[in-house]
Parts: C-alpha cells; structure tokens; sequence
C-alpha cells in the first residue's frame, strides 16, 4: 500500500518550506536537501502552487514560501489534494470495466470504511505537528543553523 | 493510493472460490470469469496455497478450493499476507537512503497510526462478509445459478 511519490515530494516541499519559512527557497536547493530530481518537483510545485499551499515569485529575491502558516495546513488536506486517486483496489475506477462480481461484493464499501478511517486520522495534523518537538511540543521553525547542527548531531551518535 | 493488483487478485479468487465452495475451480476458469490475466493469477493462486488459505490438487477431479469456511478468513490478514509491504512513504523503506529530514520529522508516526486505523477496520470483517446478502446478513454462497440469475437482474435493472 502506497501514496504516490508525488505526494510524498509534496508533503516534503511544504516540511523544507516550513522550515525554513523566514526566507525564500528554490526548487534547486529542496531537490539537493532530499538528493531527487528536480524535474519531478517542477511539477509538485507547480501544483502546490495552483492549490495555494505555496505562492511562487518569479525574478531577483523571488522564490518559494508558504502560503500560510504551518498550523493551519492541514495534512489530510494536502494528501487529498496531491494524490491522483483513491482506487485502493481496481473496482474504486469508474473507467475500467466493472469487474464481474461487483453486484454481490460488499469489498468496494469495506475499503471504503477502511480509508475514511485512514483520513480521520490524517486530518486531525497539521504540516506544524510534522515538525513539533516532542519534549516541548513547539514547532521547529527555523532551519539553519539550529537545525543543522541537529542533523549533525543525530548523525554523529547514530554512527557512534 | 492503492493496493497492489497482487492483493486485489487474491481477494478477487477467495471471493470467486468462496462463491463455488461446494466444488472444484480452476485458475482459467477464474481468469475467464473476472477477464483478467491467467499468468497473473497462476502467481496469486501459488501465494495463496503457500500460505494456506486455498488447497490446490492435481489430476484428474482435481483443482483449487478454499482451505477454511468463509466465515474464519480474515481480510485484514488476507491484506497483511498478499500486499508485499506497507511503505506508504518512501521514509518507510529501510533499503533506500533516509531521507535528510528524518532526525526531525513525525510524517512517518502520523502515517504509520493512520495505516493502523485502516486495518482496524479491515480486521472487523472475514470473506463471508464481502458476499452477505445485505437483507437477510446471510452469506451468498451457492454461484451457479441463483448468483448468475442474480448478476443478469442487476444488469437488467441497471440498463433499465
């Protein structure tokens, strides 16, 4: 069971632009922080950016900044918003033909039960819970240098 | 979001066999009815008999029945069994690098307790229950003819 990668970068997009929400970012720069390619974020930026989870300025001193404040960004929302569909299985796609059980089988509407249960717990998140500390519980807002040195660190124990 | 054409085929040949329980089936039999790939499905049928839900003979009067009643075949284990890992995200995937925001990130929680609640649901139901009659909560388990007669009425009603 997966979501698309495309949700995947999105949900990373907006967590490096959380961040880091105090400055402008580029594509160039998120696409060498997570080491993927940049042609793939063209397009999830493109579409954050269609949806307004991002407002995207072009020319000197432009670049990418969130919309709104990470608080208010609900995840559910966003996984809803960036993932093509919900066709857990095939009898969820209208355009392939109807499989040859489908009038007896009650699978479609266990799924279904099984996937609203899936997002009730996705929307009670914001992009702001993906990045709380969990002894204080605030946000970690600022990247650099703070958090730098934080990946520097787990890094360093996690090779003892 | 979707389930593999791996998870969806087997639950398809449960259903299929739990239809025709009181005889032998066979794959191509099974192919045909539900107009999907017989190599695809020899595949299915293997895993299936591998991990015991179904028995499979050979020779003559032989063929593929369900190892167990309906009713004790659980789709939250048939899911688990079939669907060959749960990596909603790539930060699931321990053979790929991890991802630079990991140290700091809580998406990997949030999704891992949302996929929890998926199966909650899912760990309700047994293969009966995707064939219950919804009038009467009794499993429809005899195909030919009563379920044939059944699929013919529906589509007449469908197409009005």
């Amino acid at each position: 069971m997966q979501l698309t990668l495309y949700t995947d970068y999105s949900l990373r997009v907006l967590i490096y632009l959380s961040l880091n929400r105090h400055r402008t970012s580029t594509i160039s720069e998120i696409a060498d922080f997570y080491q993927i390619s940049r042609n793939h974020l063209v397009k999830v930026v493109h579409n954050l950016s269609q949806k307004n989870y991002i407002i995207s300025t072009r020319g000197k001193g432009g670049g990418l900044v969130l919309a709104d404040d990470p608080k208010t960004v609900n995840v559910g929302k966003v996984i809803r918003d960036t993932e093509p569909n919900f066709h857990i299985v095939d009898c969820f796609n209208e355009t392939t033909a109807p499989c040859s059980v489908e009038p007896l089988c009650k699978l479609k509407g266990i799924l279904g039960a099984a996937t609203d249960q899936f997002f009730q717990v996705l929307d009670q998140y914001y992009v702001s819970d993906m990045l709380a500390d969990p002894e204080t519980g605030e946000a970690i807002i600022s990247f650099d240098p703070k958090i730098s040195n934080f990946l520097a660190q787990s890094e360093e124990e996690a090779n003892g």
